[in-house]
């Protein structure tokens, strides 16, 4: 059965999915595009022979979108999301799920409701293959139970547009997301310290920035956000554990020993570092709708946890204390197994 | 335009394409499965919805071929290509392309005379990430000249069918290939050095094998070819040119720190080692017929070369001497840029 | 010229260092020994040609005594390092330098008041050819300007009389001087954040511990220190500036790959891996004194200001929150190339 | 007891001994230096306090040398050394032992007469702590029965006096030496192929050249020895045995990321990568003198050995052919633990 994909944002990120679902996943072809801008629609569509739709609840309503594809701006995420579950269609949604934890919250409920597991929030860390492995290792019990994390989040440049707050917002939600799955544990309070700030940054942007996690479990999280680091795309976790320590490994690059040195190339950005894990996100989708099944991936709770997780941060940020983590009780719906 | 793609031989290998063109390359369908055993093609044919043909014959002469993957048993490779050539129908050949050198010049001959390139042989490695930013590099200037290349192929262990002439044939014989393509030269000798044998291996067979090729340029290739090495799949390959020197990475692991040690997996078999590349390989051929080009993979003149070369080493294992590599003049058919 | 030493303290370390300056330095010999215990000394000293000392105070007096090697109990060395002082004589003082930052400070006055460096402090990793590289990296600005620092000092085990506050005291002690040395800059506040203590520790200890310290020009330090890692003596040391980063490298080790893959072994202990490190310190210093010149290592006041800042962290591992560094002012006498 | 040495040769190397004797090595003292030059010969004497000899022969009689150190020209070896033996004292002979075998053989047979060991060749490599760790792990048997070794030898240029017969006596003989005492094991054949040579070399220079060696227990050995490599001087030693392979670690050099890369540095002369290996050696052979032992290192009968393999080694060059190394018996006077 191939799965007819509704995509709703037709922006770079949308463009993107939209080539990955028709050119490299299998089983999936996107039947339906929207976007604010109608041109735009009109053309992404067409160039895969699918119809442009004049908004999101024209696309979700449509009979030939079997489920919902949500790359627009993320404020109207929770919209869409929630227009998909009131038609009982399965729906991937770009991180954030939206964009205050009581938006996440009202698609947490409207799915519990539902009673079917219909949301999956797009953090692609957890298929990528060092970090599978990682998980593996831990799980596997062969560092012991895990203590600390280290981390690093560096990008070579980011635009005028990015602002201090979106060091935890839209950096830092990957590493809260895939290190809340990597130690099966819940994140608690959050801490933000801020080096000296690189003179190779716009003025209003408060860079790098050291944040640091607490788990339920007392695991400390230490992860460097840096984001005009000027040398590369460069992302590094190292779990230490009670009998060992497992280190992500670095990207497989050719060694040219040549002038005085010996030189390995460092990925520029995220699609060079992440494009695999991308597409095998999406493969995995695919395949478990397909089936018939509920989706597997980071879940509406997830997405919740990490909306919750980053305010805390930027509070953190701005208030320069110790900022605890007010989640609600996790529903039984989204327990580990329980689906 | 989905390629339409008729199977002969539908053992491992000849399966694992049939999931592959299936599950993970685009743009294809197997639509013809043909083997020996009539009952495997009915199985395999079936669960793709494909039709079981009677032979070789048969399916390339279905309209509802539009290309023929040829994953037989090698002695009878030669036959469906030719017939391919005949029916005018592109041919991707596992390797080795023909078992002797003579049949692969009457492929060369057939396609010269159809008058344009049908036949793609399955040299997977040019599709490895690790062999193609050599290649860039090499083209690139980067270390100069090039002058030697140092080059190891171990595999853990062989079955007992596994004889001391495969280790050129079989094995070698992809070494020999992607060196010829990496440093667009032509392989000129071959001198085969018999270090002690390994204790761990059948009897018969003569391991691990220490292969000199000498290039028309005057480089001078090493490659130790080494099947019973235990401990994994292990493939290296070091270019050393006038100013430098460039490694194929290592495959990207964790890095366990634990008892005393660090400690990094080793890959344990090629599939684990390239599957990747033989996605890439075939998404590339399919891309290639659907967008009506010609094959742009290694051809029926690489295949012929490889067999000519692999047969000169299995000369050289067997004399103890430098043995010269006697081969046609290069068709400008063949030429590199001609097609 | 040969500088003749009299050691206090005839412990494990003393007859290392008696070892070191017998074996191994050139320009040293050892000519008198003391120990609280007489009859150690006797044996100690017996072994090298030098006189047993009944006390330090008789040793330092002996004019075959040019300079003094303190190895003595902390709680003792103020002691020994005044009463050098008041002799006129040249004191190499291994760490720390007084267990009390007041002590510090007297002998901080004591030597100026003489008006010529007599003091070097034993902080080795000065003399680690990586911290020296590392330090050249820096101070040539081939990374920028420094913004954060990521340590980790780990040991496999502790025994039973290792306390929390030593985490501060004896191991953080390490990283506090080379970082100010590394980064010629201050640390102006301490914090400690507890992990989930290891299972693998006596119960009294708290470990790991995560050290955060700042400096005064806002460069951000963590050290992890964790004592009971099993594995090895781990150090590692990466330095994040503007433009780049920079890492200590791993000691060279044989890579050996069997079983199913590559194994690289980590030092057990400091003698392994900091053994080279106390030869050159230990030569240097020789070295100096032989030329009649001051000692440029690690002063009184870097003494002090190891002291006071580990106090700081003993605090706020105490008290959970972040706590000042109040420090003197740098006396003229010890400025950046004042001596 | 200190051992006084007198120095035949007061050139670059001689010099850097002279240095390593009298500052580095304990239990050392140069008492008498001699060179053709007698000027020089007097300066390097002067600076430490020795005698100005006229020629070996004055400084070997003299009674305040108890050991000889040869560092003269190769061609007055023999001379200097059999005097040394005539004399019974220890000689350490900057290799090579001789410029002929029959010379070697002569001061082999004068030793044997003598009835002790007296000599000992200057090969360091045994010294260097990565080639120790490797024959320890050989010897342990941690990689099996050695099967392969691969080596390269590359230095970044050459003098225009270093000739193509030099790659074998100069610089391969150092590999000859290491790889008989790793494998415990000898050379029985050698071939040389010489590839396209760099264009960066001095005409008259077959550069690089691939020495294959066979050794008594069908080991075959492939070393590159590239004298013009222009990027740096690079050890390479890789031994492949039945169950797992070890390699030579790369030395520990910070890794710096910028630009858009990481970057080691490669050691740019032996003195920079062997620098640890000769002192280590001139300690262990004081070490012995100074305790009234027979020296430990390569002996008379290995600088034998190696001389007539780089002469095995040049005959092959020249003639193009594999030549067997033909070579004496081995006297039990020097079978391994013999002395």
């Amino acid at each position: 059965m191939t799965v007819r994909v509704g995509v709703i944002g037709a922006g770079m990120i949308g463009q993107d999915h939209v080539r990955r679902l028709t050119e490299v996943v299998h089983g999936a072809e996107v039947t339906a595009v929207t976007d604010l801008d109608a041109e735009r629609a009109a053309t992404v569509a067409a160039a895969v022979g699918a119809w442009a739709a004049a908004d999101g609840a024209e696309l979700i309503g449509l009979s030939e979108v079997d489920a919902v594809l949500v790359t627009s701006w993320g404020p109207t995420h929770a919209e869409h999301v929630l227009a998909a579950i009131a038609a009982g269609k399965p729906v991937f949604c770009e991180k954030p799920l939206a964009t205050t934890a009581e938006d996440c919250l009202r698609i947490v409920e409207a799915e519990i409701a539902y009673g079917r597991r219909l949301v999956q929030v797009g953090f692609m860390r957890r298929y990528d293959a060092g970090y599978r492995e990682l998980k593996r290792v831990l799980d596997a019990g062969e560092i012991g139970t895990p203590l600390m994390v280290h981390c690093a989040h560096r990008n070579p440049t980011v635009p005028e547009s990015y602002h201090s707050e979106m060091a935890a917002q839209d950096t830092a939600v990957h590493e809260i997301d895939v290190l809340r799955w990597l130690l099966s544990d819940e994140i608690v309070s959050a801490q933000v310290i801020t080096p000296r700030p690189t003179a190779k940054r716009f003025e209003h942007l408060r860079d790098p920035q050291i944040m640091l996690f607490e788990t339920a479990a007392g695991v400390r999280i230490d992860l460097e956000v840096f984001v005009n680091c000027q040398y590369g795309y460069d992302i590094q976790c190292e779990t230490v554990g009670e009998t060992g320590l497992a280190r992500l490994p670095e990207p497989a690059r050719l060694a040219v020993r040549s002038g005085d040195a010996t030189r390995v190339a460092v990925p520029q950005d995220w699609k060079e570092r992440f494009g695999a894990a991308f597409d095998v996100e999406f493969q995995e989708w695919i395949d478990t709708l397909a089936a018939g099944g509920e989706p597997t991936g980071p879940s509406s709770w997830d997405g919740y946890a990490a909306t919750v997780i980053s305010d805390a941060a930027v509070e953190a940020l701005k208030s320069g204390r110790v900022v605890g983590v007010t989640m609600k009780d996790r529903p039984a719906f989204y327990a580990e197994g329980a689906r």
